[in-house]
Formats: C-alpha cells, sequence, structure tokens
C-alpha cells in the first residue's frame, strides 16, 4: 500500500516465471507486437511508435528527453514535487537549457495558465511535467498545457508513470507527443520496463537531429527500429520475463476497461480519505487537485512516523510510505494503486493504523474509519 | 541451446514470481546487499563496487563506458567480433575518440601483444575488449593487456557478458578495473539485469571527471550511492523481479563452484564438438582459442540454413541460432550455457541435427554424433 512497486496479480508473476524466449524465435516478435497493441489501448493513442523501454520508468523518462533533446536546447519544466525535479535533472544531464515553471508550494499543481503563458511568449523545444507526483500526490491539469503546445510547435511531454492506468490520460486527445508510463504503479505490473508512446511528431524530431542521443540503449530511434522495424531483433535481447508480465499486466488493465479501472480507484481512494478523516486525520494537499491512487495523511502531533510504518509492517504486514523532500517525517504516504484499488485492502490498512495509533495511546473513535469508509463504498 | 538466453533453472524463474518489494523495505537493502555479494564471488573480486545495472547486458557496457570516458578522450578498443563493433559504438556515442586494434579475421582472437604495443606506445585513457563473442566463439586471452594498463595507468574494461560463470575470469588478479556479466548466459538467470564490477581506480576515476555523464541512469555513480551508499534508496524502483532472480541464479552459481561450473561447460562443449565431426560436420573458428560455452559450426553445402533450424525447433523443440555479420547463413552457433551445458542437451541437440539432417538427404553415419559425445564424455 505504498507508492510502488504494488502488488501485482498473481497470473502476472506467474507469466514471469516462464521460460525467456530467444530473440530468433517467432514467438519474441509476437511478444513485442502484443505488448505494443496492448500499451497503445492504454495511453489512448494511435501512435505507431508504442513501446517499453527496458529498465525502470526513469530508464523511460531519460529514453525520451535523450532522444529528444539536443544539447543547448530550451526545455520547460513544471515542477511540483520531486518527480518535477528529476525532469530538470535528467534534461540538463543530456544538455537541456532548463527553465522552470514551479507551484506555489508542494501540494498544489503548476498553474496552467503560467505553463501556457511560458510556452507562448518564447517557444522551447520541449514542455515536460509530471502528471501525477508520488511526492506530492496532485494532479496536474494538462489538456491547457498540450493545446498551447500543439499551437507553438512544442513537443510535450508527460511523465505518466504513476497516473497510467489509475486515472484518465488521453495522449492523442490532449496533445501529448510523449509520454512515459510506470508497470509498477497502477497498471499491476513488477518494476523493470516502461512503456512509452511517441508521436510522429516526436519521431521526426527525432530523426531531424543533427547530433546523435548520446546513449544508444536510451535512444528510442534504436528502440524504435527494433520493436516497429524489426531491425537487429536477433541481437539485442530484452527481458522476455519482464515483457511477458507486462503483456499479462497490460491484458488485465484491457479486459477490465480503462473506465471501469479509473472509476475503481476514485471510489477506492475516496473510501480510504473518508476512513482517515473519520479516524480524525488530516489529508494533505489541495483538495480540488488529489491524485486518486495515492493518499498524503499528515502525521498526528507526537506520534513517531517511521515507527508506525515499521509496526503496520510487522505486525500486519502493510506496507505504507514514508514521504521525502519538506513532507519527510511529517506526511505519510499511502497507495491504493492496481490490485490494492480494493475495498479488502482499504478497510485492512484502515483497521491495521487505527489498532496500531490506539496502541500508542491515541483516543480515536475505534471502528468509526472503517464504518465511514464502508459507508463512502456503498453510497 | 543458442547463444542466450539459456534456460533458467525452475527455481530461478519461481523466485522472481514473488511479489515485488518496496524500496523502503527492509528487505530491498538485504536483496541489494546478497547480489553484490554474491557477484564479487562470481567476478573473484573484492571491488566495493560490484552491484547491477538495470538493463540488458549492453546497459551494463554503456554504463561502464558512459561513466569513465569524458569526451574527446582516447579509448583502444579490441575488435575480432561483433561484440567489439559494439564496443567501439558505444565509446564514440559517448564521445570517445576510438582507436580499432583488430583480429586477422573473424576466427581469431586480437594479438595480445598488438594491444600491448598500442597501449605502451601512447597510454589510452581505457582499453575495452569482450572476453568472448558469441559472433565467433572466440575466446580472447587478457592476462598480458591487463598488465600493460596497469604498468601504464590505462583503464581496463572488459565485456564478459559471455564468459561470467563458464569460464575463469580473474577480475582482480588480471587487473580488470571493470567487467559487465550476463545473467542470461552462463550465469543461468533471465535477461533483464547486468552485473558490473569497478575496481578502486575506476571509481576514482569516475569520482575525478570534470563533466557529468550525459545518462544519469546509466551513471555508476548515481548506482553506487544508491547499491553501497544507500542514497535515495527510497526513489529508486529496481526491478526486485529480476534481483530475486539473479540472486538465487547467483547462489546456484556459487554453490556448484566456480571451478566445476567451467570444468563441465569444457566437458559439454567438447562432448559436442566431438558428436559434431562425427558428424562430418566442420567446426569454425581457431581451435587454440575457442570459448566453452558456444559452438560454431559451418553449415553443409547445398543445406537450407535456416530451414534446419525452423525444423529443429518446430519438430523437436531445440533453438539454435544462426551467424550474424561475415558469417550469416555459412555457420549454425549452438550454446552449451549454464543449464544447457549437460549431457542430456548435449545428445538431444546432436541426435536431433543429425535426424534433421539425414531426413533432408545428407549421408550421416547414422548414430556416430552421440555415440562420440558419449566416448568422449566418459573419457
Amino acid at each position: 500500500m505504498g507508492s510502488g512497486p504494488s502488488n501485482p496479480e498473481p497470473r502476472v508473476l506467474q507469466a514471469m516465471a516462464a521460460a525467456p524466449i530467444a530473440p530468433d524465435d517467432p514467438a519474441y516478435a509476437a511478444l513485442l507486437d502484443d505488448v505494443s497493441s496492448l500499451a497503445r489501448a492504454v495511453f489512448q493513442t494511435a501512435n505507431m511508435c508504442t513501446l517499453a523501454v527496458p529498465g525502470a520508468s526513469r530508464a523511460g523518462i531519460e529514453a525520451v528527453l535523450a532522444s529528444l533533446v539536443e544539447p543547448g536546447e530550451r526545455v520547460v519544466v513544471g515542477v511540483y514535487g520531486h518527480f518535477g525535479e528529476l525532469l530538470c535533472t535528467l534534461a540538463e544531464r543530456h544538455g537541456a537549457t532548463v527553465e522552470r515553471v514551479e507551484a506555489a508550494e508542494w501540494g498544489r499543481p503548476v498553474r496552467p495558465e503560467d505553463l501556457v503563458t511560458s510556452v507562448r511568449r518564447n517557444p522551447p523545444k520541449l514542455v515536460a511535467i509530471v502528471h501525477a507526483d508520488t511526492s506530492t500526490g496532485i494532479l496536474q491539469p494538462l489538456e491547457a498545457v498540450g493545446e498551447a503546445c500543439r499551437q507553438t510547435g512544442t513537443l510535450f511531454v508527460v511523465d505518466a508513470v504513476l497516473s497510467l492506468g489509475g486515472c484518465e490520460l488521453d495522449v492523442d486527445g490532449w496533445s501529448v507527443d510523449a509520454a512515459i508510463g510506470g508497470m509498477q504503479k497502477c497498471l499491476g505490473g513488477p518494476p523493470g520496463l516502461a512503456p512509452v508512446t511517441c508521436s510522429k511528431v516526436a519521431v521526426d524530431a527525432r530523426a531531424r537531429r543533427s547530433t546523435l542521443p548520446h546513449s544508444a540503449y536510451l535512444d528510442l530511434a534504436c528502440l524504435q527500429a527494433l520493436w516497429i522495424g524489426r531491425q537487429g531483433l536477433e541481437r539485442a535481447a530484452m527481458s522476455t520475463s519482464m515483457l511477458l508480465a507486462a503483456r499479462e499486466a497490460l491484458r488485465i488493465v484491457t479486459d477490465e476497461g480503462l473506465d471501469a479501472r479509473w472509476e475503481r480507484h476514485r471510489q477506492m481512494s475516496r473510501a480510504l480519505r473518508v476512513g482517515l478523516e473519520a479516524m480524525g486525520l488530516e489529508l494533505f494537499g489541495d483538495s480540488a487537485h488529489k491524485v486518486p491512487m495515492i493518499t498524503l495523511v499528515h502525521v498526528p502531533d507526537g506520534v513517531d512516523e517511521a515507527g508506525v510504518r515499521e509496526q503496520l509492517l510487522v505486525q500486519h504486514g502493510v506496507e505504507i510510505m514514508a514521504a521525502f523532500g519538506p513532507l519527510r517525517g511529517r506526511v505519510w504516504r499511502i497507495g491504493t494503486m492496481g490490485t490494492n484499488a480494493r475495498l479488502p485492502t482499504v478497510l485492512n490498512v484502515l483497521a491495521a493504523l487505527e489498532a496500531v495509533l490506539a496502541a500508542r495511546g491515541l483516543r480515536l473513535p475505534r471502528g468509526a474509519a472503517v464504518d465511514a469508509a464502508l459507508a463512502a463504498h456503498s453510497s
């Protein structure tokens, strides 16, 4: 119940335990095709260049930035939490000149009009922003930014690692040129592969570069040649274990249906929040812009933040997460992602947290959290 | 029975099917520790900086080159097959000026004295070479090169993706500053993680850079901070699925013992080769420098190279590999790696190949291959 990895379905884990497939095997190409087309459905895109970067989510993010930005080019980054800072760091590593557009504080999104103004005044090569940030639990509105980017010929890059599969992301409808998802959050897979989609405009931008990206491993043109063009297939051992797990996880997502999955995440985060408030705890962050897959809640005064987490883990087998940056020690982060966005897990974390806090002497209305969550769920 | 991935032991695949571990979990740090110390044993090194790069083997190779070479620095690459070419490509991507020292032809190693002369005449920043190349099946002698590098203050980088766990590699004894292994070859794991070890000299060289490596994901200093320094642990979701599989595979290797494992690979490749020759087939490559984990054999005149491989796969469930580069269509590549370096698998591939070739009208001494392999094995 942390900020990811979430618990994959057993059939996803079993899919991974099949023997690896060699690149020469006909089943290898079919596996790449399946993952591409399932990822297209989940990203809501017709983009031909839809694939998975072989590595952690940040490998996917870095692949997009390394491939689309040439040294010295201007990049505007929206920053409202830790993962916006990461976008700045990565863009700078690859030689970009970064201009930050910041939220007023952690717990609020960047004002879309600030980004739009910045883009219109002096269009950069690329705008990059996080869609949903686990460090703050905030959801960033994207549509107006995408529209401004489209009108000014600016590439629009969205880190959707947390959001993909858990709330709406309309890559084609919102004019997103490149988006990166995370298998290990709301898609219910293990960490180790990063789904990425790139528009024709982004693919062309990579093709028109005057210099090669420094990394070959993270060069989307190389990955595209492999996945879509089927070039060099026999020489590149992707982790078919991870691809098998990704295919199974993505199938579960498309079988459930995107709308139903988003609604489930909304309902379960609502039940959790109602329960936490009934326990007398205070939620963190701008209530109009909360993500439906992670909930940040203030640690009550005088309570040992780390001690509660440890007790939850050891006594209840429930893992919740610390916060970082300015929120470290002040806030817990409780995920409701993928398989964990279900009523039994929500009620269990509420009951366990209540028991742990009560045992530490906090005066709580016993049972109120579960009752409130149940009432919210059935209403 | 191809050039990798090989078939992992069932218990390695089952290890991967356990639930992912979150970075906050105490078990996460213990898992990193276990993989590091097991990898040290397998690399035969005391290097503190021994870890696994989260990605394919080539992510490990690129991480080493990206971290140790600054733009404009001279790198000498020994080239005797496809993966030497890859070292040149990757070093150039990261800004190195590459000088090639080449073998006389595919099927021979680089003459160590050529490399030694090149290093002594004008010591480069770094020498990179493949230890065992799947494209040619050739083993490269390393000790004299390591000695020359040590004496001239040159970093010595070895791509041991194919060799690690299948034949001797003495990182400390041979003065290797950085080596990259492959889980999916002789170590018997799935693809998706690259074990890497770096000497103190290499770690210092990274620390002394005047510029940051372009990639953060592939920056060994970042990975070292995470694995060894335990910094930023909570923010970096390594694929614990892959780490669990790697730990199990490495444990199997150390339980068997390195000497016993190398001897098994030697014996099984010998049995395979004796069998292929008894069938009347001709082996490819310099017989004094053959690797013990893959065997290249000429396709007999008039035989459909791809057709035989397809028939082996469909009728016998045996996968062998095509060759590439100048050997494409002329040579098959048959692996004896990890769990596949066992008598039943060797006899099966010989019997199946004989049956397929006989069915295609080749006049073969029926049964001779298996008899010869058995005799070689028991002698």
